[in-house]
């Protein structure tokens, strides 16, 4: 299916030469990559005792980003990052990914350039091989798919399933970021519509727009688990939401759990940003979505091994499932999680 | 990234319901698959000396089908023929599948399973397991992307590079078919939408409509190979059109070659069908596309293995790159062969 047969096909003419100009952009670092982009299909080496964990992502314009204020470049880094956090969220080291492009013929060789320069910058930080993809027109705007594979021994490998009752419920970085900052970028974009002659304000915000556009995921963390000889019993990205990511930890474990509003890992500057808002922290953190923090559980046997550690909070921990997924506010009230609908009054500001 | 933060979330909300549908249609076959859907990722057995090579197709819609006239099922078994015929075509044998679709509002649930319905299809008939994907919203239309994973000796992978002079270019089953079916279908959407009373006149061109519509790919090419002990020089599928498919084998290859009109097979339907829209049919048979053949080299020593077989027709034979790329016509006069010019007066039927 080459797009050959129909009338728009922007990408098609030209598109040899540009999958080549990717090819110059791609250094293969792994030894598991056998044979990169050019051929039908990519060779790998999995051999060993190794298991291979392997995750696809869509990523459709107007649903995942806005061009208004994502540059194309962040646009490519972002897709890898949040690719292979389903990797990291497995336990595993990603290896490779696979990227899938459906452009429109408003956007030219120098912009599909840039997307893929953000690819191959964030294939470098992560040590990432790009080993293929696809190249194709859209009738409108752009839709990216990210295949990403990684490797780890079966025993390490970390399901969403394994969660035990007394296990502490942990959460990497601070939360609510990502979703503060989206709205900081509506707020100017919906000021600059208005008003084209006047520029945005977002000087001063630098923490919460990075969350927002170039966010990172924590390849430390396995580290920190090897070097504490630590194996989570559970554990998943959180791309949805901290609440919705919860929900599905505790229903794949067939349990509950309590967590504490006072916990939640919030940023001084999502707080101020969240005030000027009128939008409480606590819900940009538990249904903001996108922070692509990790949330685990880990045995309370190992609390002494982890209670100093920089990389995450203990925010909880694992109940029966009679007990519910909770929060316990500041003022002690115990309210049940929601994926959804604390965030929904919010979502026309 | 999830869609929750922007206004369009159609297929956000009953997400998880929706995967757990799709989840039960999957039937996992495969030794090679040891953890399918239901987590961050999907955990895969690739051990022992076996290479595995992956691939990505996208598909978007206006570009690649048109659902005027294609059903969702047959699209859902279309794009997994597509994507794994990118496998067969590195002679290895498809195991897995990841699919990505980004779906508007304007499908609802029924649609998506009828269109995972399709995908369940082919996997059971090719003997792949479905182990992952993702399900998001768009803003327009459906973009699916596929991701093919599959399974080869080191020693029996082809790639597009290794064709040597005087080996004999092979082309299975027959070309052109599914290229004239789609200007059939458009014909009869044109007709349809000057006149909705009018019905489409689609009776006995079952051939053509089929092999656009629900195209297979050739498993039993391998199987051929292996009992005949022999190893194609190089192969690709038929995705963009034989001339173009040609081009690359010979410009990976560093030689050139030369076919022969009157070897091109091409079915009886397909010329009948080219003589009503008075399109030369070897234009069809190069130019068109979407027909999923296999194009391969032989060893010309192989000759008395392949002469008497049913799967495939030789159609030239591979020469020294200075006598360049062509085709002999049946009057005798050679031209060369153009990837996209030859179709393109033909494009505004």
């Amino acid at each position: 299916m080459d797009g050959k047969n129909t009338a728009e096909q922007v990408v098609t003419t030209g598109k040899h030469e540009i999958i080549d100009i990717i090819k110059n952009k791609t250094i293969i670092k792994n030894p598991e990559t056998f044979f990169g982009i050019g051929d039908d299909a990519a060779v790998c080496n999995f051999a060993g005792d190794e298991k291979t964990v392997i995750s696809t992502d869509m990523f459709a314009e107007g649903i995942h980003f806005d061009l208004t204020y994502t540059p194309l470049k962040h646009l490519g880094y972002k897709v890898v990052v949040a690719g292979i956090s389903d990797i990291y969220a497995m336990n595993a080291i990603p290896v490779q990914i696979t990227v899938g492009l459906a452009i429109s013929k408003r956007f030219g060789v120098a912009q599909i350039e840039e997307i893929y320069d953000g690819v191959a910058s964030a294939c470098e930080f992560y040590g990432v091989d790009l080993i293929g993809g696809d190249l194709t027109s859209s009738l409108t705007g752009i839709c990216i798919s990210v295949t990403s594979i990684g490797k780890a021994n079966a025993e390490d490998i970390v399901y969403r399933h394994g969660a035990k009752p007394t296990d502490l419920l942990c959460v990497t970085g601070d939360l609510g970021a990502a979703y503060i900052g989206l709205q900081l970028l509506e707020r100017e974009k919906a000021v600059f519509e208005g008003n084209p002659n006047k520029q945005p304000q977002l000087d001063g915000y630098d923490y919460i727009l990075r969350r927002q556009l170039k966010p990172e995921t924590h390849k430390n963390l396995l580290t920190f688990f090897k070097k504490k000889d630590i194996k989570p019993t559970s554990m998943t990205d959180i791309s949805a939401g901290l609440a919705s990511e919860i929900i599905s930890i505790c229903k794949e474990s067939s349990l509950g759990c309590e967590i504490f509003e006072e916990r939640l890992p919030i940023a001084e500057e999502t707080e101020k940003m969240c005030r000027e808002f009128n939008i409480p922290p606590v819900v940009a953190a538990l249904n903001g979505g996108e922070d692509y923090e990790m949330l685990f559980t880990i045995a309370l046997k190992n609390y002494e091994k982890i209670k100093d550690n920089k990389l995450f909070s203990i925010i909880g921990s694992i109940n029966a499932a009679d007990k519910g997924t909770n929060i316990v506010t500041r003022d002690g009230s115990i309210l049940p999680l929601d994926q959804n609908s604390n965030l929904a009054m919010y979502e026309n500001i």
